[in-house]
């Protein structure tokens, strides 16, 4: 999506627009405790790691354990696979991260991409400004300073934040009015001079202490070739579509493709963000995936972009998110950048609230004609079908893997209690993955492991199934808390050789790790039933 | 690999070391004409562009086209598939591609992972000093001056050079020792300061311009977080080696994991190249497959590493390479690091000369016990078998994607000649992918466009296939004409449906690319071949 959506919270309701000073209350509050669980199940089990968890972590990078890059591969390939090979009018691309400089120019990036960020004096601290809020602090009817805060700040820090001011202007007796503190929130980015220097500060112990808003500069910077001067700067990519843009010309003159067609790329991008947070939403170092869906200038782009939505819609569906978990956030007009026709995001509900996953914009030929004005280069297309020339407008799907990824996990995350092999209720978390992302796609266990006949049989399905699939031996164990160890990792499917299986008919048990549900299948049953199951 | 070998050229006969300078003599000619070749088909057909082309191309970066990006990922998908899903003493890891910047303290990296760089005062040009040579201008007999040029350079070339130190001499009449000049090399790295002063560079019209080699840095550096002071640097990662040994302790407390065990990584990592060439082999924008496989201390590594090396040999067979065209180089031990067993390289005859593919490391616990030392977390392991507790040792084959492809295309690229439609001899371009690996695994075609009957049992059969592969459709011109456009990309079948399949049996006419055989069969022998053929 544009980049100047990227890092904007859920906007407004497009019917009615309310004032920006609202905004903050309509975002849900955040379910820190299923945040908790799910950061630490990711870590117990090998999902995902800080960075550099040996040095202290590294703020805003995370590494992908043995069951993370599994996930992560999963999503990937299967919206590869479901945009690209089984879709005729999608190319793939798979362009470098580190780009000549002149597409950032082109692009805008070099000059408008950064953020409004406020300094702390005293703390040192430094707060994105449009995510810093202030309210008033009215002290028997009267405004008396103000106190700041982030952005998801309970009621009850604030209030306590804005007896700080009170006390410091030794009014301790006076009435605060905790109506106002709760309702007349502000963007710091509008306060005045004068209310900065009345300010109180999230981590400050005195008022007057944020600057006001400056801009930094989001994207990482580097030199590339011998030379260090000011002519090798280069910037690492802050999103993927550029290189598309960039690559449109190589791709029309080289493939046989005609309009509407769509170019389509999944790769890191990078981002300097002042304030990395909610585990994997919002890093510094995170993966796209998008596609620049090139349409005629003429074309219905208002159906486009709401087939667009719909097949986007279907396909968080197939890989496991709950069609009632997602809702379409519609950016109001007024807000849209001169050349955005429409962008209409995504939204799930994540532990930390409801956010954006993936932003579907219109975005007119500015980009191509924007690459055609500094390149030089022609981005007209020549239309076979009406035989005219034009530069294609463009519908641009864009979705964060890493955002995917935590979706997928909070539909996932579940609790229950089950009966264990005693029949007594236990508690079990278990992860419902759709067979199509998750890890593992099934668990191959021999009943017992000190009987060679069993585990014989056992060994040799693992290894017929292992050639097509990723699949997960066990042979140690209770039975029991061999399928609760793949519950809790998602494994879709326990397949169990039992005694039956070698004394009697061949058949195995097939086990559903979400209702737990068990029956007797053949091998050839077995295949077909995890073929239409993982790849349907 | 170890970063310290990377950078390479083929090393020495292991059995007897010979002087540096005859190394030059080892390399066979470069075949220029074969890389242009493939260089030509990579751009024509959308396997590989120059990296932001439209702004001129950016020096050392390569964009992957809608047919490279398949290759490459069918390369990479094969690689972990190998050595991870149908393994189960491998574990797969994504960590980030910047890091803790303590990560490349530990490592060695940000003292020691330098390239020695010459330049030129005149021409301003700058030459890695290890690709540098010279050799002595002896005119009638006597030593006059030195001529510098870069390994590969041609006699002729050498010869006109030293004509050129010649006249400068005014030495137009001399006899020139041409035997001395093709035989007498010496890596520039080693010329005294008045042999520099008597030099003539490769760029240069008069001698005495090259400088003494300096270290030049090869990590890129940038600045992470919102200070932009030294505690702010951090580094673009030069292999993804490290990220494992970051992660070990993480793999080890949350997996299962017994000894010997190891962690596969597949992604980016980025070198400063002083002089990227030779197309995709040597680029600042890379991808590496690694494993760091470890061990106990006390394991039998030569027969381990032997193991290794026979693995990823049959590996490279699987993925289509001639097993003769795969050499070994053992570097000899007076050339490995202090810490170092043995390191194999695995070479190929690329275009450009037989160079390092594979390398297969021996590397002790050395990064282990750096990282430990560093960031004062253990790193034994303990070993339930032997009771013991240790710091195991590694085994680490480090493959880069961008050789692994190019080495792909090199096997594959072929010209022949095969009877057109007309049975006349036609000269044919073809690229003789592996299934495995092929962008498209076969095409489809209805032998005539203009009949419905045909196009719908086409399109049904597209449809199916489409579910499972990669394959591509195509109705329009002469049939022959079809078969020669997929055979030069690659694709492995093309699967016609003529008037036999709809009126007789079914079946369809199966041709195969190399042979250009053709037999009927039906869908259900057809969807067998082809899951034996792509996934066997």
């Amino acid at each position: 999506m544009s980049y100047l959506c990227w890092g904007d919270e859920p906007s407004l309701d497009p019917i009615r627009p309310k004032p920006i000073v609202l905004r903050l209350m309509t975002v849900p509050a955040s379910n820190n405790a299923l945040m908790e669980d799910i950061v630490g199940l990711c870590k117990r089990r090998g999902f995902i790691f800080a960075s550099s968890e040996i040095y202290g972590g590294y703020n805003g990078f995370y590494d992908y354990g043995p069951l993370g890059v599994e996930l992560r591969n999963n999503i990937k390939q299967a919206w590869w696979r479901d945009f690209v090979h089984r879709r005729d009018d999608i190319e793939g691309l798979d362009s470098s991260i580190i780009m000549h400089p002149k597409i950032w120019k082109a692009s805008g990036h070099v000059d408008g991409f950064s953020d409004p960020m406020v300094d702390c004096r005293e703390s040192k601290k430094r707060y994105r400004a449009d995510q810093l809020f202030f309210a008033p602090v009215i002290l028997d009817g009267e405004n008396q300073g103000y106190v700041a805060f982030m952005e998801g700040t309970d009621t009850t820090t604030i209030i306590k934040r804005a007896k700080k001011v009170r006390d410091g202007l030794d009014k301790k007796q006076s009435a605060l009015d905790e109506a106002a503190l709760g309702s007349d929130h502000t963007e710091f980015t509008e306060a005045s001079e004068t209310q900065r220097a009345q300010t109180l500060g999230p981590d400050a112990s005195a008022v007057g202490t944020l600057t006001a808003p400056r801009e930094f500069k989001l994207m990482f910077e580097t030199k590339v070739g011998p030379l260090a001067d000011d002519s090798a700067v280069a910037y690492l990519r802050p999103e993927t579509a550029q290189g598309i843009f960039a690559n449109y010309k190589n791709i029309v003159d080289t493939g046989r493709v005609k309009i509407p067609f769509g170019i389509a790329q999944i790769g890191k991008a990078f981002r300097n963000e002042i304030t990395p947070r909610n585990f994997i939403f919002r890093s510094r170092e995170f993966e796209q995936m998008e596609i620049e869906y090139f349409i005629a200038p003429e074309a219905d782009w208002k159906a486009l972009h709401r087939d667009w939505l719909d097949t986007c819609i279907d396909w968080l569906v197939s890989i496991g998110l709950p069609r009632g978990s997602i809702t379409e956030d519609i950016h109001p007009t007024e807000k849209l950048a001169f050349y955005s026709q429409a962008t209409t995001d995504l939204m799930f509900h994540f532990p930390h609230g409801e956010q954006e996953l993936w932003g579907i914009a219109c975005r007119s030929d500015y980009d191509l004609k924007q690459h055609q004005q500094h390149s030089g280069k022609s981005m007209e297309f020549f239309d076979e079908a009406s035989k005219s020339k034009y530069v294609p407008h463009v519908i641009e799907p864009s979705l964060g893997v890493d955002r995917t990824l935590l979706a997928v996990l909070t539909a996932a995350y579940t609790e229950d209690e089950k009966p264990n092999d005693k029949g007594q209720l236990e508690k079990r978390t278990l992860l419902r993955f759709s067979p199509r992302v998750a890890p593992y796609k099934a668990a191959i266990f021999p009943l017992l492991k000190n009987k060679p006949e069993l585990v014989e049989v056992a060994d040799k399905l693992h290894k017929k199934l292992q050639r097509r699939w990723n699949v997960f031996y066990d042979a140690s164990g209770a039975i029991g808390r061999r399928y609760r160890r793949q519950d809790e990792i998602g494994t879709p499917f326990g397949i169990t050789i039992d005694f039956d299986t070698i004394e009697k008919d061949g058949t195995v048990t097939l086990r559903d790790r979400d209702t737990c549900e068990q029956r007797r299948v053949t091998e050839a049953e077995l295949i077909d039933f995890l073929e239409e199951q993982i790849e349907g």
